[in-house]
């Protein structure tokens, strides 16, 4: 008896010590190097009162690009795997897809024809499978396929493959009362239904790409339906349209992975005061990805050159990360 | 000194009880009529711990109109009063305007005339005195015209034209955490400068109409360029669009003073769960205005007649409202 006691000591006191060590660390899955470091030296002096670079709480605005920045988006952004799928799905209903184009590659699993027909073949397969419902419908059709998609490499769901070391400066950034956005290239409908419950941010703090929708009364009850029509591309310099439209300040630091993310980080930085601008560069082949500068998807060219040149924090992901994905 | 030492102690005595009458009573401005009841009951029942209809925290969005809701409306919307006063401090740079309709009538005070070419009219002197210049300017030329105007008739700021009773109200419901925001057909940058200090209404939780931006270089600098270009309408059928495009959740309460804001209300009330639904009714032609069905400005009609059919709460001013303004 006396043993067990004992040991129940000895296990309760090494949990105390490791939830202790936690605390005291506020991003445990980043390595201690100089992305590490430049963090939290920010965080600091941003938030410590009597800085000299001090910033009240209410201007604490943080950005973060979602695709490449807080999940993967190779081999592409995963609002594209929706869309395909939904087409596949609809295909029933579209007779007229079997020998329509791009519908026809599409369904035959031909993605590189299908997308010969470059920006107006995307719009298509995107209207098809994001407009013409109800907004309610859509977040229920997002939701059921995040449910049950899984990525070809990893065989995780899709809301898995968000990078730990992310969640944890989200989380990190929010005990010290910034509030944390998603100003994202994806559509803010595809985002929301799901970046609470994953990120911990909520749906009126996500910014990205949208469609029209249209007010209507269908049986005495009113809907909001969503109309083939572009609204807002919230990428390059839309980002910082998107931020002011949509939040009305300037945030005081933002994270990204791309030359789509250059306008927000150059907005960003551009603000008086304490700033901070990071980017994800995506140097893992192994547990990840490896590309940049010739990539056609989240390209980092500009933004590379630009953040060597300004001095902005640019994580090695081979060599800052300790762990890439959540443990399951 | 004695009786100077009993003196200080009744004042105390007084000035606490006041304090506890005051935090006893979340909405000192209003009568006790069936409208105040009505907000109470509501509150309650949504915020209670237990209660069928309890609502969490995150969930309690309230949505509030500006003009003739949160502040005065008449003889004509403030927007447009800055809209004139700019086109006349702009004149002297724009000497056909001398000429030019709709700018000659407004120069010559006659808005009559000038408003006779009717929507085109009022966009080209909103374009004029909107557009052209960067974010930062327009907020500073906002932000130095509301230091300045006075009201005709009360002599007041524009700012000093807010109800009282909705100040209340506002804090009221974030003492309950609800989140407040603003959904209204004036201009978001417009109302952004100083909705928090007025309101307590931060940027980011302010929905309105606006005009197109783009963004720049200007010296190495990056700004946000104000376009003559319209983007989006946040009125009537705008509301629920304006709503789900910023918030991207459904309102549980919202309010409003007109026929603008009927769709919001709808969209508001068709949610499960807790509800509520106000109007604002200017009933006050001494202590404010009076008007209705025949206004042009702020008409409530139809609005009106859904409220009596659905039984929303309508606030009489006259009746409901013990003081309009604060005390200055």
């Amino acid at each position: 008896m006396k043993t067990r006691i004992l040991w129940l000591f000895f296990a309760l006191l090494f949990a105390t010590s490791a939830i202790a060590a936690r605390a005291a660390d506020p991003l445990p899955s980043w390595n201690d190097t100089a992305s590490k470091r430049s963090i939290i030296a920010f965080v600091e002096k941003a938030t410590t009162p009597g800085s000299p670079d001090y910033v009240p709480p209410a201007e604490r605005i943080a950005t973060f690009d979602n695709d490449g920045t807080l999940w993967s988006e190779q081999p592409m952004y995963f609002q594209i795997v929706f869309a395909i799928d939904r087409v596949k799905a609809l295909a029933s209903q579209h007779p007229e897809w079997k020998t329509q184009e791009p519908f026809a590659s599409v369904l035959k699993g031909d993605l590189k024809t299908a997308l010969k027909g470059g920006e107006k073949a995307l719009l298509q397969i995107v209207m098809a499978s994001h407009a013409g419902m109800t907004t309610t419908e859509f977040e229920n059709i997002v939701k059921d396929w995040l449910s049950q998609a899984r990525h070809p490499k990893t065989n995780r769901l899709y809301t898995e493959m968000v990078y730990q070391p992310m969640l944890e400066l989200l989380t990190y950034l929010r005990s010290k009362f910034f509030k944390t956005y998603i100003v994202s290239g994806g559509g803010i409908e595809f985002m929301r239904p799901w970046t609470e419950a994953v990120y911990g941010i909520p749906p009126e703090q996500v910014v990205g790409s949208s469609i029209k929708t249209k007010f209507e009364m269908r049986d005495g009850k009113p809907v909001l339906v969503r109309l083939a029509e572009l609204d807002f591309i919230d990428d390059k310099e839309g980002k910082p349209v998107g931020i002011n439209a949509h939040i009305g300040r300037r945030p005081i630091a933002a994270f990204g992975n791309s030359d789509g993310d250059l306008q927000m980080l150059q907005w960003t930085m551009a603000g008086q005061g304490a700033r901070f601008a990071l980017l994800v560069h995506h140097t893992d082949g192994e547990r990840e990805w490896a590309y940049d500068r010739d990539s056609h998807i989240g390209r980092l060219d500009k933004a590379l050159d630009e953040a060597h040149a300004k001095d902005w924090t640019v994580v090695d992901m081979k060599k800052d990360w300790k762990q890439i994905y959540p443990d399951k």
